[in-house]
């Protein structure tokens, strides 16, 4: 039997705390998760900093990268034998789902922000590089890793392939809202799965729902619009995400500037450079920048070293409530009043904004389109969903912003109680 | 008001997905959680290795600490106003449960045995020594830190509050065992906690249990017991366990024959040396040991570049079941035709045994002597757990060992399909 | 001590899905319960003839009552000692709480609509006439029935305690969202309730939630509108009733054109001539009513004979959308069709429309006047919820109504395949 | 297409909370599900009288007889293509499955013990006797009802069809421990039935269980402990029973005794005579003896009404531990002591028996031989499931019996407080 057919002589099984059991049989899949590339993801937690804020969020992309390979497998199942389905394309989806999140590094949105990467150029040379992944991808097709680089790209030709992964209702938010929400423990992030997938079905460019199906596909909207405001935009998390932001800002300025580290960020460099190859890539997990920052506690930059205590210590910045709009005035004295005393604000003060848009079903001139989410009406009519949910439509379209201002309230605190600065500092701060 | 009886001005909350809500009222509790020393528990996992078999077991100590905290509140909240119950003895409680496993270093098991530690003398240095905790402990009471020791050395002269922490049925067990079970995902670990803590009662030398909660406590020890063979002893974790072990073996054994480390073992070479100090130990989380693995799987000693490899991605060894009492001609022969092959026996051949006494009300002649359960009758009367309850009684003092042989058999199948050595090898392995 | 204050020498547990336990340490509630007329709640579902569509919704009334009393237990015990709140009230919450629903008959909504009777006025006369609630409640003070008649009344003077059992956050349904989630199983109805029991604050005339909780109570309406559509209103469930209601005017109709049925309809001729005693109010329940419809299935009269038979049987009506609005003439013609074809419209053919606000803060002109859900801002300022809320924004205000024609469409399909009945009949349903 | 192989143009789903979804596909099952027999186990508690104690149980046969024939489906689907199965009995066990409760009556325990009946002989005539279940089974194949009974009565010449439905861990027991579990609420019943369904393979003449999922296994033979004497044999049910029982008696002997009911037992007469057709069975449901237990209320013979009231407004029997073998003497005192007193010891006197048998792998020389639990080892060896487990072998056998003595306590007590014959009463039950 051809290695794209080999089946497992048994069955394998992850206990898995989201969907219980995860299942493999196929020999690839399996080849798969056993890659160096693969297991690196345990090492990078799904939720960055978040564990900071929710102390159960400390898993990794590695359970969420098998939930959404698992998830993917069921719509398969289901999938099998209905028109516009192509079982052919099932081992391709199985590994598009698996690796989607391969070129994840650790803290990726901070990374990404800072030296200007995207992660999923990373996911495309692992898939493509010479990697045990591509290894596996080739001996199943040689055509086959372009293929899978393709699905996550979202350039596949099958659209309906494409959507499994990528779409506003797709493997991918149906973990990950599940997965984050039992891994904090909060009561939102749950809907009804099983219901979605029973009622999913393949169309000629994308997955449709079935209209039977609405309530749970409106449930599992509302749940994806409470988790981003209660869990992913949680403003401790903003906050442990701004100081590690400035750490790599202070780094890097450094080592531009010839600073002498104890510690020499070799780990670092290709990055400062904006040269990083795909090894150096690989060989950054979080457990390396973590390793970094403990050691660089002890640097003579006291601004390195101090941000780096306060990351290791879990010793947050405070924020308040702030809009840059209307504050702009407010921003610049702050930044005057910082300098006075002698507190840096390039470091110590940010103004972070957060904005999120559950439901779209078109944004015009956005570079990467939105694929509405269809209902199928019994008559077999095409709905975009908002037309008939009204909560949906209640929402849809409608963007929501948080703004923060996120500073060392402690550097402030310390300034004599009756100077002058303090006074102006708490005053802007207060509004 | 005392710095001992300080409230915050508003409850605060951690959500938590086992127990719900961990609630923080006293300014005391809200400071140590706040100490550099509590939170590098963070970067410590409660299972260690077992993330490589349940990937969900991604959880920190951190929360486990946590938890434990939780529930000695809730249990105290219970004991107020009840007869041998001192509310004095309240913030004690709190603390040493909150406390109780912060010597743990990364994968404490290991570690303590490669290297004779002890965690719990880490406890006890962390408590009474120069740290953050010690301060905080310290503005409670100059006795204090001591008497939170005692405690957690089950040594403080109320043994009624070291059984809340240390007992067959204590707030250690009913947290792990119940978040354990939570992370893993396994559906074993379940008890009614809620209406075990309803029939504690205080009594003298330690808390009881009204008779009325016997079928939870069974179903707590069954919960026990499972979760033992299910999670703890799996032979997966024990594989890798067997893995890092040898890592810090040969470690140790380059660095004391002058081996030249392209990574020298700075943050080891105190456990080398066998001269922990506090600040050293300290320093030493799972991201500094993840550190110098992966660098060191570019180092030029074979033996060490490739254990790390194989810790590093999951490339574990196999295993078969193996008796050492009756199979030691066995073990014998096949060191030698290891030797043979040119693989060396001391790192690439262990064998595991792991035992359980899931319950016992007496171990004469232990060094730690385990409290029975006690059940209180409605007449007053206390009585030992397993003359009550038939299956408790069954395996009560039953001691049960597994025995595994673990090796590295890539290592063995590379040898030429029809050397004589190979096939000896195979042969003693079969049985 | 008096009977007000007397507690139990042991608290007593009643084991609970929703809540896990259910406390009961007052004297006065535990003789409640043991009332007949409380006890008569466990005779009458809490859902009626919803179990005909969720098979799991046999729960009784009497679960749905301890539950409501079990939330104001916890609501009054985080209220102790805060401002606003009246240690004096806390029984008399308690009490009405468990009490509210108690004059609630068997399939209240069908008996209520065609015997024109209101199930509030026969819990009044329940908590003030003759019977073992009112003497258990006369024992703690003679005026203590009036108040707690007041309460479930709405009338009681102090608007805060009213609140707590009839608001658009109330106890009530909190309870019957989680648990009628539970018992049928259904995803939705799920929302953190610990978290806004934390949240909830005593004030003057009403509880009030601190901001911080106001995503939990986006959840709450988001379940109570899933709750209405996906169970409550569900169509199969309509048709039972509209079936349940058809026999009542059937058998009404019979026994005033002094037909002679052979089991009298004892039980229900109070109702038909208007005039229903509090004692024949008490000894309906469901079981004389499944009772009379069982042995009503072998009457002489066909109409209430099958009408019966479909109740017992579950073969009910089919349905389909209807707008009576602008299908007005279409029911005429229908209902001509039908007596042309033999068929009673008045008993095979009913539309039915339900329609559902889920959130208002103001409803003018109503005589139930609806209290808003108050936010308290950190500031102490109270916010009416929509105005913070984009979501209960969205739905504010804003009435949904789903129509649909039932009938006997086996009847219909009896007809001759050629007769232009049919014809007809079936073409005006496929509209 | 056969009608035994007609499939559902769409498959149907029922909404479970036990397992989730209960699909159909079958025409066959779809029929089943809507026979008036299959419609009347909604009207048949499944714990009987268990909810006077747990108050959740209140949920019918009906739902758990769905249950089992959900646990078959998945099972047998797993089965698909393995040796030792043969399609040709899939639909035969799955109309088993959803049938063998059919026979059950009100009260099914009660019934059975005062009138000497069987539900199983019911079963068999409502499958092979003039019913809508006949007619169903009879269009597959006019020899498939006889086999569908035969299967319920494990004559059946497969036996491992028979397996499935009646053995130590059969699709029956694992749902109904999970279903009471759930409905009650207790924490027990839980265990990893998606893990047992995974490794259970048909067998020539069983279903047997792979050894790997022995602990799963384990799991559910404690959680059947723990239901049985946490929640099957509760003394509360055990009261209700008793009376129930009682009032069965006494409406016999008092029609027997030509005593003129204000209410003729019409329902009950066939079961006073012998002679139950099957008829007067089917029309015997919950509703309809309810509905005598509350008319009987206002006969004129006291114990009859009072019995009654007893059943209706829960007010039962109290207990004390008594153990009928070396108190055979205190018996005989007490029965005296109670006709002294004038309360009649047949009718408030009882001393009920309960006992288990947790697992056993042979009961020589008992009717029904129990089939042993049996492991496949790696190897294909099967060996019973106590040699293997430990927790297992501890129970394996072993009957614990547990006896009380219930009375009318409140009878007793309203004897004058001086009197010698409540002393002696009194000094019995103490003990």
């Amino acid at each position: 039997m051809s290695y794209r057919h080999e089946q497992l002589s048994e069955e394998k099984v992850f206990k898995d705390p989201v969907h219980r059991y995860i299942h493999v049989r196929d020999r690839v899949i399996w080849d798969l998760i056993g890659t160096p590339e693969f297991q690196r993801l345990r090492r990078i937690k799904q939720l960055g900093t978040t564990y900071l804020t929710f102390h159960g969020a400390e898993h990794s992309r590695f359970s969420h990268s098998l939930g959404v390979y698992e998830i993917v497998r069921r719509i398969v199942e289901n999938f099998k034998g209905k028109p516009n389905w192509s079982e052919e394309e099932r081992l391709l989806c199985l590994c598009a789902a698996l690796l989607h999140d391969l070129g994840h590094g650790p803290f990726s949105h901070s990374f990404e922000k800072v030296f200007d990467l995207d992660h999923e150029d990373f996911t495309r040379e692992i898939v493509l590089g010479d990697t045990g992944v591509n290894q596996v991808l080739t001996k199943v097709d040689p055509n086959f890793p372009q293929d899978v680089a393709d699905v996550i790209n979202k350039t596949y030709r099958n659209k309906l392939v494409v959507s499994l992964i990528s779409s506003q209702i797709d493997a991918d938010r149906m973990d990950y809202l599940q997965r984050d929400a039992y891994f904090t423990g909060v009561s939102y992030g749950h809907f009804d799965m099983e219901r979605i997938l029973r009622v999913m079905r393949p169309m000629e460019d994308q997955a449709v729902i079935k209209e039977s199906g609405m309530h749970a596909v409106e449930d599992y909207i509302m749940s994806r619009y409470q988790m981003y405001w209660q869990v992913y935009f949680h403003p401790v998390t903003r906050s442990a995400e701004v100081i590690l932001t400035k750490i790599l800002h202070r780094a890097k300025e450094l080592f531009h500037s010839d600073y002498l580290f104890k510690l020499a960020p070799t780990h670092f460099v290709s990055f400062f450079e904006k040269d990083v190859s795909l090894k150096d890539y690989l060989k950054l997990d979080e457990n390396v920048v973590y390793y970094y920052f403990q050691i660089w506690q002890d640097e003579d930059d006291h601004i390195l070293a101090d941000l780096c205590r306060r990351f290791v210590d879990r010793d947050l910045f405070k924020y308040v409530e702030f809009n840059p709009g209307n504050q702009y005035r407010d921003l610049m004295d702050l930044k005057e009043c910082f300098i006075e005393a002698g507190v840096d604000p390039s470091y110590y003060l940010e103004v972070d904004s957060s904005s999120d848009l559950p439901y779209d079903f078109y944004r015009q001139g956005e570079d990467e389109e939105r694929l509405p989410i269809l209902l199928q009406m019994p008559n077999g009519e095409l709905k975009e969903l908002s037309r008939q949910s009204d909560i949906v439509e209640a929402i849809s379209g409608k963007k929501r912003t948080d703004h923060k201002l996120y500073y060392a309230k402690d550097l402030i605190d310390q300034l004599p109680e009756d100077s002058d600065i303090k006074r102006r500092i708490n005053e802007i701060l207060k509004g």
